[in-house]
């Protein structure tokens, strides 16, 4: 089988609950309007979902229930039912317990058995290194037909007791920064006519000798009495790199396939933040290319994000358009990204 | 590329610290003879070796330490250098964090960069899913040489404070089974004379409507007070089910390769408890092969196990010689298994 014989067929998204504004943050939190225009200039996000109600505390949504209903949606695009479903892949960097894995969890609610399910840990590039852990194992022969989830519910993290003037900006920033959501798309590995193959899938470990750009503890029984902060950003670590990583992997996508910046019709930036994307989108030197972007909507929803991007780009795309999509894991820094046609 | 070129050059093994014996587990918990009695006989594990110390309550040995122990001696053993290694898998389902991935910790400690790098999050069908996501890498092409890690460390679980009474046996039964340890394998696409053929690799989602067997949560930021059990076993359930799984596996991988049960010169079946591993023994029908057990020695130390069964294995294996090897995951239940052939 030729490596670009690996179609998408469909992508479907998921967000929990209705978008809370940063006027509701900033009410929930006790903070002012100078906070919140602080979040809209210098964030650049708007809005984003929650799997909290800000008002009871209560998680009112599990990742397994956004990637449920991610998935059932791709497959309905797809025109495809879960008995169709060979390989199921998910990437989150934040499942809903150790065991038993989210995948498993969704793959039961599915209705899917017996195929091989697999979960990827992986920040912001989880959904391209499970697209490609996809495409692998369709490639490998004996399966057809993949399910790709990716997303992330940061409701476990999320602490409504927090208070917010006495956080360091690196705990801050969490805050306002992340939303909940999740993604899915549907892999085939016979093409039907007219659609949209993988030309290439990039992921580089690319951290030796780099400090982390953002960590994720969790607690274990023995640690539950630890007060040290759970999330940490090194945000100026991340504005440095993830501008010039995201150059460095459009750069390479268009050596390996031979296309000019001019052939891009459609990119799909990383979005760690509103603002964060416009000075990507700039760094990016795509003169035809139009930017879909939604984090100013959905929040930084790390691994689903891909995914509400991937949705309208697909339904958009001609006959010979083509789409870079391109994400950095900035925990302990993955490089990613992937190249798309309809043919 | 055929399938069977992908090769298995080499495994490695690595246990944190010196045997934790059932008497030494009954005087830190002040417990009687007759309790490490109990143990001897009816989960069949002897020693453990342990990432925290007993004593003083210090976690000397992270997942990274034990799994970068054991991929160095995999690489050296297979006589190949970081540098040689295109690929990188893990499994576990105990990652020191959720983010940075362990994954990335071990690459960057080995020298590793440049290169794909995945974590699996699963139960004890980790090592074989990993050897699954490589295999399927390097037979896409691209790739020549696959480290794959697996290995549990349950230090930030294992609770010096708990009053083992008081505990219901779904706990209790977890402070006895477990130990920590890391495994690492070396996979190779393109075959030297006299290497290990991997002949089929199986995973197979068999959870459907099914509970989980076991349950491992994790607690995040705003969860830290919640006093839940973190670890949970349905003891029935698994005594139930593995043993017949384990049978099917056998039966599949067998079909699959046309092989007759006379035929498998080893076998490394699943490693729950010692006592677990001899009924199991017992179920599967295979006359002539030998069984590679340590579970005695080194307890369950969970996605790590098959490596300690895989390196005597592969030391002992003459041209011709096959090996099967078996492994359930309990928490949601997968099928796993592996056809090897020295050829």
């Amino acid at each position: 089988m030729d490596a670009s014989d690996i179609r998408i067929l469909s992508a479907g998204t998921a967000l929990p609950g209705p978008p809370v504004t940063n006027a509701e943050l900033a009410g929930r939190f006790g903070m002012d309007a100078l906070w919140e225009q602080w979040v809209e200039v210098f964030i650049g996000t708007r809005t984003r979902h929650l799997s909290v109600d800000l008002g009871t505390g209560e998680i009112h949504s599990t990742l397994a229930d956004l990637g449920e209903r991610a998935a059932r949606r791709a497959l309905v695009s797809a025109g495809l039912r879960a008995a169709d479903v060979d390989v199921v892949v998910m990437g989150t960097a934040t499942p809903d317990a150790l065991m038993p894995t989210t995948v498993n969890v969704v793959a039961d609610r599915l209705g899917i058995d017996g195929v091989p399910t697999y979960q990827l840990q992986s920040g912001c590039s989880g959904a391209v290194q499970a697209l490609e852990v996809a495409r692998h194992a369709l490639l490998a022969g004996g399966h057809r037909t993949a399910l790709v989830i990716a997303g992330d519910s940061c409701a476990k993290h999320f602490d409504l007791g927090a208070d917010l003037r006495a956080m360091p900006p690196a705990e801050l920033v969490n805050v306002v920064l992340f939303g909940d959501g999740a993604g899915a798309a549907v892999l085939i590995a016979d093409a039907p006519p007219g659609s949209v193959a993988i030309r290439r899938v990039l992921t580089r470990f690319t951290g030796r000798g780099r400090a982390p750009g953002q960590t994720v503890e969790w607690f274990g029984l023995a640690e539950r009495d630890t007060r040290r902060a759970a999330i940490a950003e090194d945000y100026k670590a991340i504005e440095e790199s993830v501008p010039r990583m995201s150059a460095e992997i459009l750069e390479e996508l268009l050596a390996d396939l031979n296309w000019k910046a001019s052939d891009v019709d459609f990119v799909l930036p990383p979005q760690l933040s509103g603002r964060m994307s416009e000075r990507i989108g700039e760094r990016l030197d795509l003169p035809l290319a139009e930017e879909i972007t939604c984090v100013e909507e959905t929040g930084n929803c790390g691994n689903g994000l891909l995914f509400f991007q991937l949705e309208p780009a697909l339904q958009r795309l001609d006959q010979g358009d083509r789409v870079v999509g391109i994400a950095v894991e900035s925990s302990k820094w993955i490089k990613a990204g992937f190249a798309l046609e309809r043919v």
